[in-house]
């Protein structure tokens, strides 16, 4: 609780993601006074973050500490704490040290790995939604083929030295691409006794396609991509229970030691401590404006909304939509606070501009919509390729993640393959 | 336990520091079949792990993996696990995973932090051995800052906001010289409530001057250059005791969240299980020529062990020692094993060649000593940026982590700076 030493409106945004970060960035300071909260300390570029957890990457290549972003930038405070609950009625933002209130809320936490009710699946099939997540993720990997290398137990061996990926949107594609190229190529000279070319990446798909949110042709091409690179690819195929080191699909029991969960996000659980109707998916229906029902104080933005827009399209859960989604509050608001309109009535309703898809499978393998044109291959990789070095304006990595990338294509081996923390399966971070 | 295909001796070399690391490198590769074993999957450059543990170098910059070192080399295998104990009698190497049977034996598991008998304050004052150590390190402070953002206790901020180093050799100046320069100008900026500027870096040396192991006036000249970038150096004072977040030296108590150790490593446990002469410092006691008493086919290398060379120079615990031993035993060995020579008869002593010692204190800081050439300022910390870069031969990152010396340089701001790992004081490593 801290008292502001002027009469300008206090804006709290409760999240350091793409769409947190867009409305600041948008927002001219002299307006109000932001206090930007997040439980870490860094904004993430979790479109690469599957590089992180395959070893092609560093975690401060996609990681910029929040409080270098906007510089010295006036009327802007961080608080590194995570948010407990919100009290609407009293305005009022309650975190692990202290408590927050505000004249404006924006509510930009994203969401988190869901498992569909089985909570217990967690431990055993970890997700993909934080830095720590990716760390752990490459240190279980890695340090089950140093375990194959020395075990003598055939069936030991081949469960260290499996794979599999459960989900086939785009960040299970991902995945599964990756650590088929990271284990056949790059690895492929380094162990003894084993031949990590022989490491078994399955790709484990509900439905009757990979990529089900892209045209059929894509999907298809998706699929080819894969298995040339090595996945096994198995659609139509549901998970029915994991254990540790075991999964259950259509009646088959497999037995790995890496599984990864790529079947699901939900939003965060803050989200239910507003006490507002919620979607399936546990988000904040929000009206056409992005406003919070009977709270025009108060915005939801990004993974955390649920929102088809003013010409029926559903907003899908990507960095896109939280970006248009951060640039449209952002101008609302200004317009408020300087008197132009008075909210909420003729607010203008968010409309989501599409601007394309992509998927990244390996090294010169891709899918892309981009409008009505679709690409597959190298013309894909390449145009994947150029919107994430452009997205990644801004990071101190930008040219280090290029060089890394070409270094990379040309030498096939990767430099972030480190172990680190204890080696086991504590839930700790790692390099 | 494995058969060898070939009547080749096995020499079994355990650790992956510099000493093991160049004894393979200058070994050839058909003269004997060699397994390296290490409880860490990387290579560490430990001179400049001080910089991933005040976040001006991420992890990988600095490691290598093991497996990636040597590419295809033949007769050569790579274990990743923990040795527990040797058993020299048996000539058999015991790991977590199994065990190694041996002709020679290149023991090369270096050192790690020595508390001289307090293991109790291991807990509170982490000392800096692995990469783990460092990022928990640099988590540690950096949220200790965030800590300090949002407390309103003057004392508990104040407290916060100390950091002491205890031990004046190199690695504790490098440590403070680094704390006070990211803490006083990188993140000088980035917060709103506290000043990191008024950070207050102390370092606490028991003997009367720091760098005790150079001469006087390039002592005095590191105080300077220490105090110039706001470190408090206090010399002639004896750490008493140390508990959590509170250290009393010379019968004074000084409160402060952040306190590191660098005042004394020990060779590693294993070295116990020998059963030979050790010194004060836990290290064997070796032969003129490295080998370990009664065992010519077993040699001690690099921190683990102590020896006053051949012109009555003790070898001090530096990256250089490591590497002259390394070489000094393949070259031994190869001529042993093509019959030039009958061990232990004859043997050439090892002889130390003194290149020169280095201490960095910050941009544009340091001292060095080569031969008879004494330099402070910045013609040292030139020289001191030649050696390291030229050192880090061989790794992926040589490019990287001069591009990203060069852009610290000239911009002040670091990308390491991401906290990872459960924000507290767990025991894994981070990013």
């Amino acid at each position: 609780m801290e008292a502001h030493s002027q009469a300008l409106p206090h804006i709290v945004v409760v999240g350091a993601g793409f769409a947190g970060l867009t409305f600041v960035r948008e927002f001219p300071p002299e307006l109000a006074v932001i206090t930007m909260i997040d439980a870490q300390n860094h904004h993430l570029f979790q479109p690469l973050l599957y590089q992180v957890a395959t070893a092609g990457l560093a975690a401060i290549d996609i990681a910029q500490p929040v409080r270098g972003v906007f510089g010295a930038r006036p009327n802007l405070r961080v608080v590194m704490s995570r948010v407990s609950r919100i009290d609407l009625g009293a305005r009022r933002v309650h975190h692990e040290r202290g408590e927050l209130d505000y004249d404006y809320l924006i509510l930009a936490a994203g969401a988190t790995t869901g498992y569909f009710g089985n909570s217990d699946w967690e431990k055993c099939a970890p997700g993909l939604k934080s830095l720590d997540d990716a760390l752990r993720i490459r240190r279980r990997i890695l340090c089950a083929l140093e375990r194959a290398e020395t075990e003598s137990d055939p069936a030991k061996r081949a469960s260290a030295m499996t794979i599999v990926v459960v989900g086939g949107g785009p960040t299970g594609v991902e995945l599964a691409g990756a650590f088929a190229e990271l284990t056949h190529t790059v690895l492929h000279r380094d162990f003894d006794h084993i031949d990590p070319k022989q490491v078994k990446v399955l790709l484990i798909q509900g439905g009757s396609r990979v990529l089900p949110a892209f045209p059929e042709e894509l999907s298809a091409s998706a699929q080819r991509q894969l298995e040339r690179l090595g996945v096994e690819v198995r659609t139509g195929l549901r998970v029915e229970s994991i254990r540790d080191g075991e999964l259950t699909a259509g009646g088959e029991t497999l037995r790995a030691d890496n599984i990864i969960w790529a079947a699901g996000v939900t939003a965060v659980p803050l989200a239910r401590t507003l006490g507002v109707e919620l979607d399936r998916g546990g988000r904040v229906k929000v009206l056409p404006d992005l406003s919070v029902p009977g709270h025009p104080e108060v915005f939801a933005l990004g993974d955390i909304a649920a929102i088809t827009d003013v010409n029926g399209v559903v907003v899908p859960g990507v960095a896109q939509g939280a970006i248009q989604m951060g640039r449209h509050v952002a101008r609302l608001l200004v317009r408020e606070l300087r008197g132009e309109k008075l909210a909420p009535v003729g607010r203008e309703p968010f409309a989501y501009k599409d601007k394309g898809s992509m998927a990244t499978i390996g090294r010169s393998a891709a899918v892309a919509e981009i409008g009505r044109m679709k690409l597959t291959g190298y013309p894909a990789w390449l145009a994947w390729l150029a919107v994430h070095l452009l997205f990644l304006a801004g990071f101190r990595s930008k040219l280090f993640v290029l060089l890394q990338w070409v270094y990379s294509y040309f030498t096939y081996r990767r430099g972030a393959r480190i172990i680190t923390g204890t080696s086991g399966e504590s839930s700790a971070g790692s390099a």
